[in-house]
């Protein structure tokens, strides 16, 4: 059996290594246009930024590497020119020498990956415009910003040395990429201006949790434009760029990156005649076979099937990649492995804080028509609040209402996020409901977590609303309610809510008389916690009452329109 | 209905907070012995250390606020001197006043907690010798620590003012609170012996997995003892403490911290006659209900089951005790509520590292005489090695053979530990098998973790067993095979096997014929990864092999015997 394997990171190098593992007689063919098989290309917006200094330490596993330990025919700068799917051949242009070969296959998996948008705009291809996709982007990236550097010929006696070093870097696009780039630019010490189009930045994230991230990079001095698409880009008279968005403004830049996001590459399912699904990845089975029997797709180049929205995705992530070239390799080998989809899941680094979720968010149940869901907000924090070092985690659960089932999870925070979401992950992907989350038995120290864990409060503040127990809303259902704050009067003096009438929680049972029996009540305080309390005194004595999810805390990053 | 809670810290103040938001009519009387409600004793060693500096941020919540938000009879200092279950009453004794009343209860809950271990040996009683349970016992070590200090009238010009600054501690018992005492006393500037009479620290590892927290102990400058009890304590001659051991030693100690274990406080039971487990902690069903139908039980002083092994366990650990303490007040309000028993999750923070187990030990497999259990370890990277400060994760895993159910997981690193024994706990909880930790979607940037993480590693290591693709054998079944060393030579000029073959994995393939085809062949390299390349090569050729699993990893921290 011949294997030709076509790309040579993440899903096809991950594929080559398992294919030979379970077969030491396949004839194995990977070849990569690129100059670098295996590499890690999440790392390159650190290596940018410095934090990777080294270009090597990218390198996970060399051509060298691949013949001699999986007697795999390893092929670097070289590319596939032409796929006859009829004949079962290939074309393969060999980038060094300009050579030509046509070689058989018996199977062809295909992981192409994605390439950066780059949008048709005027002075798109302007020195000093990068996008961080390969070890050469960040290389030349690196070579940009040290020129400039290197121009610098003043001291700082004279003060002239700010003559051409890098000022400004202007960052278009919000996502993971972006954020990363953004965060690098920061450390190198630019200027970093963020025009994303959207209303928000992380596209992944609800609003209402974005706007979070945006405060977030406001305070790092990030300058942060949104709803603001580029319309262009041009030179300025002292030679660096200035980028023109579609609101008219124009932002200075000595460095721009694109990092709107990507596109699945599918020169070569063209080439092949497979089949497109309807996002424009490859279609392929749960077996990460295509169209076409013989051939595979794995990685960013197809639609994968989110497990928790049904729905086709494009998922452009490593750790789906990876795992799909492992089971086309098993059933490439004749195995009956499947791939059971993507949950979504994902986490970004920026300065001090991550930034992940898990699952469905409450704009996609929302694109779906779906309204059988439940949402909650909660502030706990990130360990024992007495052992130093505990920060606030931010955390939006979705679930359920008719079974409890958990949808989605998004936690933000300085301090203890990984375990959270991966808490949330896992519990998705075995179908867990909130009343599992109330019994979860996590690790406690106070260093780590609390007797509670963040994830047992989420569990029992849902489980706490689906049996009944709290009525809950949120501050967009709060418009013909009356608004009870049971905060004391020192926490009003700092904010008050315009229209709550504040009794304070230890006076509420003396002063019931104070509430109307006529209308619904909808009762906050900082966090929820107290209001909660209030909710259940109420509800005893016979009122209709609602707790305000997350309260002040929720209010204050509250999404308008 | 009136309901009497005695205790009033985690799982007694946990009862009563829930009872009273699900019964505003309830009469609720929570009475604790000690000066303070609600306190954080797992607090109290880093309280002593240092790192939490005030004693009042120990403070959850105070009686007066039990009184003002709760509406519920808070009284401290006040403790239990008699039960009549037939009567239904307690007799109450207030410690300031001296008064003793008698009240009637219909539900009474029993939260008394667990009492350190005090053996009855030779000077136990000697000023300096104290236990870490309470308040109290925090400030009176701390009293002691610095009263020392202050006797201190030297300078440092004349070299006198050493002498009666504590400069020895002595820590018995090698547990949680043992080494939370070591730490916070090094970080003190103390020297530090640690007395163990078992044969290993963190008696919930295994004692391979122990062996390297004692190392890392040592590489802190503490001294560790083990497999030696402590037979009494005297005075010398110049006023600081010896702690004598049963091997004859004499540990010099300037104070001296019993860790030795807890036991169920059961006075209050045997006041109510109420029934006892075999390991001495309250008898009780899923409803925390003991064998009186009106007195339900939670904490410290219950035996739980740990539904993993399916034994009776006494888990003195604050996460079950407020699920309890919860669960008892749902069913005193006539609520469906069940505990589903413990899985034993725990984490320590020691220095920079976190130690961490959940589920099932080997040692625990073995005492019930279970041998449908493999075992795999496996030391990973943190997070993607490229991105800095990645520290390797040591993981052993324990799963049935024969459905491949996740039994336990143990994990140690200085960084990522809480991330995975959070996943492994809510595999176990959910009934994963190592098939789903396969296939688990974790958060991911090179920050947080790899494309695969070091849980997937550990699910496709075990699944690679349980297909058959990779048979296992371990350090301690390598008597009669053929040991085959896949090392580079480089490495294996820096640690030998003594009496193992090399070949180098590059040139397995070539050098086929050097190796026994009637003879088991136990193939290691460093971590296991190439050696399992290697077993790929190998039974694919027809041999009969076995990857050594952590080869000269698991190799380093090995028990003897």
């Amino acid at each position: 059996m011949k294997v030709i394997i076509v790309g040579g990171v993440a899903g096809g190098a991950s594929c080559a290594a398992r294919l030979r593992r379970l077969d030491e007689k396949a004839e194995i063919l990977m070849v990569e246009r690129g100059p670098y098989v295996s590499y890690a290309n999440c790392g390159l917006p650190y290596h940018v930024g410095g934090s990777i200094d080294n270009e090597s330490s990218l390198l996970v596993a060399t051509e060298q590497m691949f013949r001699s330990v999986f007697a795999i025919d390893c092929r670097t700068n070289c590319e596939v020119i032409g796929i006859n799917s009829r004949l079962k051949t290939v074309d393969l242009k060999n980038h060094l020498t300009g050579e030509v070969t046509t070689e058989k296959y018996d199977k062809l998996l295909l992981s192409p990956g994605s390439a950066p948008i780059r949008p048709p705009l005027p002075g798109i291809d302007l020195p000093g415009i990068f996008s961080v996709r390969t070890v050469p982007d960040a290389r030349n990236i690196r070579a940009w910003l040290d020129r400039s550097t290197d121009r610098s010929v003043g001291n700082s006696f004279t003060g002239c040395d700010t003559v051409s070093k890098p000022k400004h870097a202007v960052v278009v696009g919000g996502g993971f990429i972006g954020l990363e780039m953004v965060e690098s630019f920061i450390e190198r010490g630019l200027e970093v201006t963020l025009i994303e189009k959207l209303n928000q930045v992380m596209p992944p994230l609800d609003r209402e949790m974005a706007i979070l991230v945006e405060r977030y990079l406001t305070k790092h001095g990030v300058k942060v434009e949104l709803s603001d698409g580029v319309a262009g880009f041009r030179n300025t008279t002292n030679g660096s760029l200035e980028v023109l968005t579609e609101s008219g403004k124009a932002h200075p830049a000595d460095i721009v990156i694109l990092a709107i996001g990507v596109r699945p590459e599918t020169a070569l399912a063209k080439m092949a005649g497979i089949e497109l699904g309807q996002l424009g990845g490859m279609r392929v089975d749960e077996h990460m076979r295509t169209s076409d029997p013989d051939i595979f797709a794995v990685g960013d180049a197809v639609e994968v099937k989110n497990f928790v929205t049904g729905q086709w995705a494009l998922i452009p992530l490593a750790g789906p990649a990876n795992r799909q070239g492992r089971i086309a390799a098993d059933v490439i080998a004749e195995r009956d492995s499947r791939f059971r989809g993507t949950q979504g899941t994902s986490i970004c680094k920026l300065f001090e804080a991550a930034i992940s979720q898990t699952g469905i968010s409450e704009k996609q149940l929302k694109e779906m028509g779906d309204t059988d869901y439940e949402k909650i907000y909660l502030y706990p924090n990130s360990h024992a609040g007495y052992y130093p070092g505990a920060k606030m985690l931010v955390i939006k659960l979705l679930f359920r209402k008719s079974n409890g089932l958990i949808l989605g999870a998004q936690v933000l925070g300085e301090d203890g996020v990984p375990k959270r979401i991966d808490s949330f992950a896992m519990a998705i992907q075995m179908g867990c409901t909130i009343y599992d989350l109330e019994e979860s038995e996590l690790c406690y120290a106070p260093p780590f977590g609390s007797g509670k864990d963040p994830v047992n409060f989420a569990g029992m503040i849902a489980a706490n609303i689906l049996r009944g127990d709290m009525p809950v809303c949120h501050w967009e259902d709060t418009d013909k309610g009356f608004l009870l704050d049971v905060r004391n009067p020192q926490e009003i003096a700092v904010e008050a809510v315009p229209g709550a009438t504040n009794i304070p929680l230890p006076q509420l049972r003396s002063r019931l008389g104070e509430l109307p029996k006529d209308k619904e009540i909808m009762v906050f305080c900082r966090s929820a916690q107290r209001s909660y309390y209030a909710t259940r005194i109420l509800m005893q004595n016979g009122f209709n009452v609602r707790n305000i999810s997350g309260s002040m805390l929720s209010r204050s990053h509250r999404a308008e329109g």
